[in-house]
C-alpha cells in the first residue's frame, strides 16, 4: 500500500470522543417526533453502545423537549448528558434545568460566525454576536464546569473573526470547541487545513476538546469528520444512521468503524462498543421511521453481503478478500451471503442450514428450482424472501400453528369481520374477529385461534413487481408478552401476505416461549 | 472561509468524464434483477444524464446480460457504452461482441494486483497476472481503440508492482486506468497520495485517462472519488444512488454535485445535466426496488428539507443560509419545506397552496387544528400526508372522482370481489370486479365505475405508527395510456388507504388527460 505523503501519524491510543447528537439534531429531522418513553429507550441504547456524550435535546424549544431531556438525566448512566441552547437567557437556563440533575451535565451553547447567518439569520453584527457568546459561556459556566461553544456555520465562516470567537469562549471557560460544517459544505482537506490553521490562531485550544459537527449534503460528512481529526479534533458529533436535518449529520456508525478499522493510520481509536451498532441502528430505525437503504454503509442490509459469483468465490476463499470488517464486529450475525439468479445449490442448502432447515436431496431439489423460478422472476429476493416462499412446507413441519384458511369482509361502511381456521399441533381452531382496520380483523382472528395476544409493532407492504402478477411482501413486527417477534410471508395478495407474515411471528414468539 | 494551504488549484475548466456503472456494479448488488428492458430504459435515463461512459455489464456472466449490453450497444446513444471482462479470451470476446454496434464501444478488462486476492482468489503468481494483463489489453486492443483496464483491489496493491502491471497495460495501449478502491478501505488522503505516487512512477499516465471506482463500505466513497480527482484524476467511476455490491459504489449524484458546487475549488466540472438527477435517481429506485434513505445526500426525500423552527427562519430569510445548492439544480421541484410540530399556520397555508389549494380562513384554521392534532400524535408527517389528511374535503372540490364506499370479501379459497360507489361528476355510478388480488380487486372496480383502465406500477404501505391507531400510508403509482400517476392516502384501514389513494391517482390522470 502506498505511504501517503501528507499524513503524520499521531500517537496510537488517543481517543476520540463521540458525542451523539441523535436525539437532538437527528430528532430535528422532517417527520421525526419521538416521545419520551421512545427518547429514553434510545438514550439507554446509546449508553450501552459507549457513546461519550449524549446530546439529548434542545430543552428551550418545547415542554416535551425538556422533560425528554430531564428523564434522560436523571436515568441514563454512563455518557455526560448533553442539552442544546441558544446563546439567550431563557435558552441556557433551561438547558440547565434539564440536564443539572446528570451525574455529567453538560451545556451546549452556540451562535453563528459567518457573515450570512450573522446578517441574514441573527440580523445583527459580529461585534454584538462577541458579546452574546461571552455572556452565553459565562452564565454557563455559572451552572456547570462542563460547557461546549460551537461557532454555528464554522466552516463558512471568516476564520480571523471565528478565531476571535472562540478566543472569547475559551476566556469565559468553555472547554469544548465544536466548529461545525452547519451546511455541509467543506471539502475533507480544506476543512483539515481549517483546523489547522484553528490551532495557529487559537493556540489555547491545545488545552481543551476540539469538536467536528458535519453535514452529509454532499455526501462528505463522514470524511470530513476524519479530517478534522486528522488535524487534532478529538470528538466527532454523529448520530445513528446518519439523521439530521437535510441529508443529516456524520453517520456514528461509519466514523466510529473507519477509526476501528484503520486505527493504525489515524493513531486514535474510539470507546465504542461496535458489536452493538447493529442494534442501535435498528431501535432508531424501527422508531423514528427512517429506513436504512440496503446500501447504506455498515448498516445496511447489504452491507456485508455479495452476490455476484466472482466476489462470493473470493468470499467462501478467504473473508479478507473482500471484507474489510467482520460483520460480527458490528453486531450483524452472519455475512449475509444473499442468493440471487447466479447461485448454485451449495448456496442455497448453506443458507436454509442458517435458518435451521435440513433438507433431504429430493426437497433441496424442489427448493432449488423453485428458487431459480423466482429468482428468473424476481427483484429484490433476499434470503428472507426465500425463506417465506421456498421452504413453505418444509417450514411447516416445525411450525406450531399453520394458517388454513381464512374469510374477510370489510368496506367503507361496514365493520371489517375476519374468520380463520388455524391447525395448532394437529387440530383445527376457529377464530373470528371484529376490528376496526381490515389487516388487523385478520390478526386478531389469529389471536383469538390460536389463543395468544399479539399487539402490531411494525407493518410492511411493498410489491415485489408491478402489474397482475405482483408479489406482495409483508414485513411485520407483533409485541407478544412484552417482547418483539418478527415475520415474513410473500403471496401474490396482500391480505394472504399479512395472514402468513402474522402467522409466522406467532410460530417466533411460540417457539420462544417453549424455549425458556 | 479557511485557504486551504495544501490544496493547489487545477486549471478551472478541467473536465472529470463520468463513468456510469449502475448498470453493471449495481446490477451485481444483491437482489437486484433487471431485464433488459428495464436496462435499456435507465441507459437511455443516462444518456439524457449526460454521462460519459455507460457501462452496461458484464456480458459473459449471462445470455441475459450479453443482450442487454447488446441492446444498449445498439439502442442509446451519446454514451460510451462500454462491456466489462476479465483477462479471458472469452471474457474479452464476448464484451467485445456485446458493445460493437456502438458508435463509441469500450472494453473495460481487469485483474486483481494485490497479494491477498493474487494469491486467495486467483491462486496465481505475480508474474502471472502481469501475463495476463498483457494479453488482455493486447486482445481488447485487436477490436477497438478505447480500452480501459483495471488493476483490481488497487488501494491494497504492492504500488511498484501495480505501477509495473499498469506500465505494460499502457505498452499494449490502454487509453484509460483505473485503480479501485475494491473493498472500501482506504482514506482519502491516502488515495491522493497513492494517485500522486503513481503519477511520478509511470509518468505515461499523464498521456491517458486516470480513473477511480470507489466503494462506500466505511461511507468514504465519494470523498476518495473526489481526492483522486485533486491528485489528477479525470474519470470518476460512481453508480445512481451509489448502488453496488455491498455497500455500494461512489454516488453519481454526490460527486457531480461536490463537483458542481465546488467547480472553483477542484477547477473542474462535469457534463452531467444535473436537472436529470433527481428522475434518475427515482427511476432507478424504483425499477432496482432499491429504496433511497430520506437523508440521502441530494437525492434522499428530506436532502432538501428543513423542520426546526431556527432553520425554517432561516431558509425563508434567505436560502442561501442554510441551501449550499437548488433543488431546482436536481430536478427537485420546490424546497420541500416539510411541516412539523413546530410549524405555524403560515407554512401550513404556503404549503397547501404549492399544491394548489386556496383556502378560506375558516378552512385554513380547521386544516390547522387537523394538523396539530397529527403531528403531536403522529411521526413523520411529510406534506403529502398534510395533503391526504387535512385537506380532504377542500381537495375534493377539485376532483372528478370521489370514492363514496366500497365493500369487498376476500379469503384463501375464494376470489376476491369488491363492489364501490364512486361519484363521478355529481353522478353515482357502481363498479364491481372479480380479481385474483384482494387490493387489485379494489382498483378494478374502481376502474370499472369511472371507465378508464390503470396499471399498478408501484405500491406501498407503510404503518405510520404502531398499534391499534396505526395510519396506513398508501403510495402507488398507477399506468393510464402510457404515462405514470401518483396518488397517496392515509387512513386508519390499509384497504381504505389503497382505495383513496388509487382514486386520487386515477383523478390525476383524469386531470392530465383534459389539460392535452
Amino acid at each position: 500500500m502506498s505511504d501517503p505523503t501528507q499524513h503524520q501519524p499521531r500517537d496510537p491510543g488517543n481517543r476520540v470522543k463521540i458525542f451523539d447528537t441523535t436525539l437532538r439534531d437527528g430528532e430535528q429531522s422532517p417527520g421525526i417526533s419521538l416521545n419520551k418513553q421512545e427518547k429514553l429507550e434510545i438514550a439507554h441504547q446509546l449508553a450501552r453502545l459507549g457513546v461519550d456524550v449524549i446530546e439529548a435535546g434542545f430543552p428551550i424549544t418545547s415542554p416535551g423537549d425538556f422533560e425528554a431531556v430531564q428523564a434522560i438525566a436523571r436515568e441514563v448512566e454512563g455518557p455526560v448528558i448533553c442539552g442544546l441552547a441558544r446563546t439567550s437567557k431563557q435558552d441556557i437556563e433551561a438547558a440547565w434545568n434539564a440536564v443539572r440533575d446528570a451525574a455529567r451535565p453538560r451545556i451546549h451553547t452556540f451562535i453563528a460566525t459567518s457573515d450570512v447567518h450573522i446578517e441574514r439569520k441573527l440580523q445583527t453584527t459580529r461585534e454584538d454576536v462577541i458579546g452574546q457568546a461571552r455572556a452565553a459561556v459565562a452564565q454557563a459556566r455559572e451552572y456547570t464546569e462542563d460547557v461546549e461553544f460551537s461557532p454555528e456555520d464554522g466552516s463558512r465562516s471568516d476564520i480571523q473573526y471565528m478565531a476571535e470567537v472562540i478566543q472569547v469562549a475559551l476566556e469565559e471557560g468553555a472547554t469544548t470547541i465544536n466548529v461545525p460544517d452547519t451546511v455541509g459544505y467543506t471539502m475533507p482537506g480544506e476543512y483539515r487545513a481549517m483546523f489547522e490553521e484553528l490551532y495557529r490562531l487559537v493556540p489555547d485550544l491545545r488545552g481543551v476538546t476540539v469538536s467536528v459537527h458535519c453535514h452529509d449534503d454532499l455526501g462528505l460528512a463522514s470524511a470530513n469528520s476524519l479530517a478534522a481529526v486528522s488535524a487534532g479534533a478529538s470528538q466527532i458529533e454523529c448520530a445513528v444512521n446518519g439523521i439530521g436535518e437535510r441529508a443529516g449529520n456524520a453517520s456514528l456508525e461509519e466514523v466510529v468503524m473507519a477509526l476501528a478499522t484503520r486505527g493504525a493510520y489515524f493513531g486514535a481509536t474510539t470507546g465504542i462498543v461496535t458489536e452493538e451498532i447493529a442494534r442501535s441502528s435498528r431501535m432508531v430505525s424501527n422508531l423514528t421511521g427512517y429506513v436504512v437503504q440496503p446500501n447504506k454503509a455498515i448498516v445496511g442490509r447489504n452491507a456485508f453481503a455479495h452476490e455476484s459469483g466472482i466476489h462470493q468465490a473470493g468470499l467462501l476463499a478467504a473473508s479478507s478478500t473482500f471484507e474489510i470488517m467482520k460483520p460480527a464486529d458490528v453486531g450483524v450475525t452472519d455475512s449475509d451471503l444473499v442468493l440471487g439468479k447466479h447461485s448454485g445449490r451449495h448456496a442455497l442448502r448453506a443458507r436454509l442450514e442458517e435458518f435451521g432447515y435440513r433438507l433431504t436431496d429430493a426437497e433441496l431439489d424442489e427448493a432449488f428450482r423453485r428458487f431459480k423460478d423466482l429468482a428468473d422472476k424476481k427483484k429484490d429476493v433476499t434470503a428472507l424472501d426465500l425463506e417465506a416462499l421456498v421452504g413453505e412446507e418444509i417450514r411447516e413441519r416445525q411450525d406450531r400453528f399453520t394458517l388454513l384458511s381464512y374469510v374477510t369482509q370489510a368496506g367503507s361502511s361496514i365493520t371489517p369481520t375476519t374468520q380463520v381456521e388455524v391447525e395448532v399441533r394437529g387440530r383445527k381452531r376457529h377464530g373470528k374477529s371484529f376490528s376496526n382496520g381490515t389487516v388487523e380483523s385478520v390478526f386478531k382472528a389469529i389471536d383469538n385461534a390460536v389463543g395468544m395476544k399479539g399487539s402490531l409493532a411494525d407493518y410492511q407492504v411493498r410489491a415485489v413487481t408491478a402489474g397482475r402478477d405482483a408479489l406482495a411482501e409483508v414485513k411485520l413486527a407483533v409485541q407478544v408478552d412484552g417482547r418483539s417477534y418478527r415475520g415474513q410471508a410473500v403471496s401474490f395478495d396482500v391480505m394472504e401476505s399479512s395472514a402468513k407474515a402474522y402467522v409466522r411471528a406467532m410460530n417466533n414468539a411460540a417457539a420462544a416461549k417453549e424455549n425458556h
